[in-house]
């Protein structure tokens, strides 16, 4: 992978969503306030102050972090270090218990998101760095928080809004990154039947397209780009499905007419072995196009869910996210690993310098 | 996992089938003798002798290894170390050029598998490793070749044959498995869509038997067995899909009421990184029954196929094979990696010396 850039865009700040306040979301804020404090300056959490200063003591007295009030965003960039800067976007919050679905916790977790998508869009924040929320939590939240099934589609229909367009007109994709391996998601919460169903000629094409621009502009080149077959084997020629040769075959060709560089359709169970980059292993591809959520997301979280960045692709804002959820089970526990929020700011950092 | 046997079976020998003679099967058969020579102690080739001499030329002038020809599987016993015992089991082969489709190659690999089959059903031989054969060698060559579409089916129907049974009454199940995880497919080569409709009570449930059975008696003790579900997140309560609450949560507490140790069904993303034992990581389940082919071979292959070894469960007979098919584009140039060979004759012995 590239290496993340040493220099951080300090013009604007950045903007980091709470999350479900039940879950382990203001936890791994804090810690990633507490553990990296280079990368942390200019951020400050879009969210309820009650609710990160209850995370902070989770980390017990000895925690040097002094969570402060803000009123702008701009505040963020003039704090000293073991600062948390909170911008309190809603009424407080009551007291909610940990780990618990909450109509009011999926409103507040809602109500982050929705002020940050518009504030990166309007330019006041370099990019959105997004807590997991609760997906049961945002739809018991009702209207309007329960059209969203996540994150995505709420930031996309707000860029629609944004853009004066129809949200099918902005495409978005989800890309799943770690420091092994990159892949981009044809669908993402569907069905596996729906998700078959997804597997058209304009959504795979869409899929190399939006991925091209974005790494693209990542990267400082063309990446490199594969793609999964939908069937064991790639359908193995036509014996055990048609999909590739009918539907992502022709997409292939289609983008390598429009000069992308694009190989596939490869067998889904060696096309992320090999674009894995380790010890010992170059990774012969910069990115996976996978055909549904599970093709892409078991290889990225294999190596354990606390490496891996939740990328949103398409946006006219750069939107980053670790990739795993609320974790009720061990919410208010103070043992949530936070290393997935951490590689989520520094990417969104690389992102807001070179463009999303 | 378990260490492996140190003491192996030597009361029979153990059958190794050639696979596709154009592939690189031959090839790692003779790196697999020349690199373990404790393990493939009274192991012999069920092939061609011209084959597998061509393939001991592709390790060059100072490969110590010797191709002989045996008359009976037992003569592979009584062999000194650096032999490699070949049955011929058809007519000789004429020459086939490296790494091509041909019909006298699928009809050779072919023969090889009902061979060493025969003989295991027959008691006459420990095991079967089998070298991969191509499925459109196979398939090329006719009748009744063409009625499998891989090396299970076809042990499959050999063993129904044996037992005077159904085909249908000799259920099978894939496992999968390297150092680090175990998975069981419920369904292996279809197409997805037909793989989702095989995702039924009875062959969860049926799979679950099967692995318990397995497993209790390659470890001594009832397995600790992980389902993983079919869509995203396993469902989301039924947000993206309903085969979880409507299948497969039944099948896993049938099982449980029939004493099995079972848990799920568990979001397909998690329930590999989950299972996985790795350094510093235990493994929370001993097997992951996975609902189609890519779900549980992405994860086994993604550290690298040259450690997967493909186990066959359900049959009445032992049979192991490396997890990497018949690498045309590597065949003859003498750079195969024989790990997953190796690793497969190691664990053939184990399964040889404990039972199916």
């Amino acid at each position: 992978m590239t290496p993340l850039s040493k220099s951080v865009n300090t013009a604007l700040p950045l903007a980091i969503t709470m999350g479900d306040p039940c879950g382990i979301g203001p936890e791994i804020i804090v810690k990633a306030f507490v553990q990296d404090a280079q990368s942390v300056q200019g951020a400050f959490v879009v969210g309820d102050l009650g609710v990160m200063r209850r995370a902070a003591q989770l980390l017990g007295p000895n925690c040097a972090l002094t969570v402060v009030q803000i009123s702008q965003p701009a505040e963020a960039l003039a704090l000293p270090a073991h600062a948390l800067p909170v911008l309190q976007v809603m009424t407080a919050l009551p007291f909610l218990p940990w780990g618990q679905i909450h109509p009011s916790a999926g409103r507040a977790a809602g109500d982050c998101v929705f002020w940050a998508a518009r504030a990166a869009l309007r330019g006041e924040v370099s990019a959105i760095v997004t807590a997991p929320l609760h997906k049961e939590a945002l739809s018991a939240a009702g209207d309007p928080y329960d059209r969203y099934p996540g994150h995505t589609e709420l930031l996309q229909a707000e860029s629609a809004v944004f853009l004066q367009k129809n949200v099918r007109d902005v495409p978005v994709r989800m890309m799943l990154a770690n420091d092994e391996l990159r892949t981009v998601l044809v669908s993402i919460h569907v069905s596996l039947r729906r998700a078959i169903e997804a597997v058209t000629f304009d959504n795979v094409l869409q899929t190399l397209g939006i991925t091209h621009a974005a790494l693209s502009a990542t990267l400082g080149r063309a990446p490199r780009m594969a793609v999964a077959g939908l069937n064991p084997h790639a359908g193995e020629g036509g014996l055990f499905g048609t999909e590739e040769v009918e539907i992502i075959l022709p997409a292939v060709q289609q983008a390598r007419t429009m000069g992308m560089d694009v190989v596939g359709p490869i067998a889904p169970d060696t096309v992320f072995m090999r674009a894995r980059r380790a010890a010992g292993h170059n990774g012969d591809f910069d990115v996976v196009v996978a055909m549904y959520h599970d093709q892409g997301l078991i290889p990225v979280k294999y190596m354990g869910v606390e490496q891996g960045v939740n990328v949103t692709l398409g946006l006219p804002l750069v939107r980053t996210s670790p990739d795993h959820g609320t974790a009720f089970d061990i919410a208010g526990l103070g043992v949530a690993n936070a290393s997935s929020m951490r590689q989520a700011i520094r990417m969104a950092h690389t992102l807001a310098v070179r463009g999303p």
